[in-house]
């Protein structure tokens, strides 16, 4: 009964209005208790090629009837070059156009079996089975994929639809505290954006679920996840709200961009980690993204300060980073400034604009076209 | 009075009918008699980067407004790292996701400006200079881009449809016979599949054409094109059946797939010379393709051996080589069946099986699913 009521709270189809209305796919987001249910949605008739993270060995028991394609998972490979790896690999066993690409990972898994998929032979069919709370909640749905060009992130990709979408939360188990968490920074930008009951209702659930990380280190309590009910609730919503959002607008000319709370400081704080070649998580540098956000907000008068430490509070409750860390080459204070160079070649920009979304209350935000001149000048007052 | 003649008779837009018989615009070409009109095309707020064959330097004055950025066109050279390079000059010039891309040169060019404009930054717009007669009548119609991988043609890339296409017959007359001849293999090809009047036409007029070619190494004839209003007449054919097979399937699941008419055994023999280092292009390769695929349906009694010596008389005429050509490395007799290797590589595999088009008439052409231990026992009874 607990599968059943779990497999109708998550099973969510997300449709794209035409200009005349009319009805067509976008994505279909199927949920089961575990991956046995996989081979169905695949179907007959196809050759299948899984690309899977190669953390992942304690599930390939699952897919070894298909071709599988192992790859290592970081951002600094999340490259042309290990597309091209893969489009070889595929290519030397035989994948054609009828084949069946599946990606199973996080996001860059997902990001990198997006593009190969959308460009190999000009397009074959593929799908996603996401095992990271990150994916589940956001990377996986809305067709977005990509690699990283140069150090800066998602340069080159395309935006093509998965067939489907497999989530399952069981795999979430396996994930380490600190993956567990990147993923909470991104449904909280969701709520942010879209819900501010919801902002608060996993505010709660994700400051006690930190304090049971911190604790005993895993997020299992009495065999299950802490207070799994509430966790798959807010999945559901989550996945809801990224989902209409790409039904509106699949393409990014609006109301999807929403979305990019918190990553124009996150993608440039990634871009010099990358280049410094140090570790940081997109959760993460997201997470700072958002309260430098807000704090750009309150300094155009669009927020009040109290929110801004709201914000601040609950994040560093929910385990997750809200100040900028050292600079990973001098060790000094990284400064609000000296992002501003990595920001100035986003992918948002338009011309001497950005397009910057501005947090304004739990549940309310503002895509606002800002000039770069203004976002500097704001920059080094903050800093 | 001439010039307006000559708009109307190529302006042409394509429409592909959605599941409900709505229109949706695919491809519009304008055609004008010079390169003036471009601009008004390309409109303000866009800032443009031109993608362009660096052979085509006595076209630069057209473009000298925008940010040029000239690529050396080759087979060889139309790779990944080509379209590396390409993302690495956008990027430090600062294109963003408003940017738009203007490919001009032949096919290569066009193949490599649309794939990296329907990937940089996750997809811009862009459109299309085709400068010689096969991308005029066809490479550059129908939204199909991308690039050679490990030397096999055309293996990675989208489907991703150009804003427009200006077609501009003046720049066709700085093309070498060579490369003029190339573009009438893809222009004979369509006419067999949709036009058997429209065929005999062609063959009589290339083979005028040819004769003029070798006599004096040019097409002007009295300070134009010998029979303008013929060749303008069969472009705009072309360019029109190109369209509507794009229409009705954009994405080859059906119909479209008949303009691979030639291309099987084609891509193969650019696949062996490419190997080798050696030129050859792809119009030539497809001529001697449609010829092969004509011998092909003779075995299987699906066409008359007199069509299949008609074809290779008309081909020869219009200076098209209808024979394989020696072997690039030993230099000996190239056999069909040494082409097997490479055409089970090629996209249009499905399993064990192929889709072949066989050429059955003029004006009449049959896409089957064609074992491919079938094919093989063909070729080594052919060779």
């Amino acid at each position: 009964m607990q599968n059943k009521k779990r497999f109708f709270l998550l099973s969510i189809k997300i449709f794209y209005i035409c200009p005349d209305k009319r009805f067509v796919r976008v994505n279909t987001i199927y949920t089961s208790k575990d991956l046995k249910g996989l081979a169905s949605k695949i179907g007959p008739g196809h050759r299948v090629f899984v690309i899977i993270d190669n953390n992942l060995k304690q599930y390939y028991r699952y897919f070894e009837n298909y071709h599988m394609l192992e790859i290592e998972t970081s951002e600094i490979k999340k490259t042309m070059e290990t597309v091209s790896c893969i489009y070889s690999r595929l290519l030397n066993e035989g994948a054609d156009r009828n084949s069946f690409i599946l990606g199973v990972g996080g996001g860059i898994t997902t990001d990198i079996a997006g593009f190969v998929a959308s460009t190999y032979k000009r397009g074959v069919k593929f799908a996603f089975v996401p095992t990271t709370l990150l994916a589940q909640a956001d990377a996986s749905i809305g067709g977005k994929n990509g690699v990283n060009f140069q150090s800066y992130k998602n340069m080159i990709g395309t935006i093509t639809q998965p067939e489907w979408i497999y989530e399952c939360p069981e795999v979430l188990q396996t994930l380490t505290p600190r993956e567990f968490r990147a993923g909470i920074a991104e449904m909280l930008k969701t709520f942010i954006l879209f819900d501010g009951a919801a902002y608060s209702q996993a505010a709660a659930y994700f400051s006690e679920l930190n304090d049971l990380l911190k604790k005993q280190g895993s997020c299992i309590y009495n065999g299950e996840f802490y207070k799994n009910d509430i966790l798959e609730k807010l999945l559901g919503l989550c996945a809801g709200y990224k989902g209409r959002i790409v039904e509106k607008d699949p393409n990014e000319k609006g109301e999807r961009r929403l979305l990019n709370l918190g990553h124009t400081f996150g993608h440039a704080i990634e871009k010099i980690f990358g280049d410094a070649g140090k570790d940081i998580m997109h959760g993460e540098a997201v997470s700072i993204g958002i309260i430098l956000a807000a704090k750009v907000a309150a300094s155009l008068g669009r927020t009040k300060e109290s929110f801004v430490i709201r914000l601040k509070e609950d994040f560093e409750a929910a385990g997750l980073p809200s100040e900028l860390p050292p600079d990973p080459v001098s060790g000094k204070k990284l400064m609000l400034s000296g992002l501003m160079e990595a920001i100035k070649k986003d992918k948002k920009i338009d011309g001497d604009f950005i397009h910057f979304i501005l947090p304004e209350d739990a549940g309310r935000a503002e895509d606002i076209k800002l000039e770069l001149k203004k976002l500097e000048s704001i920059a080094n007052d903050l800093c």
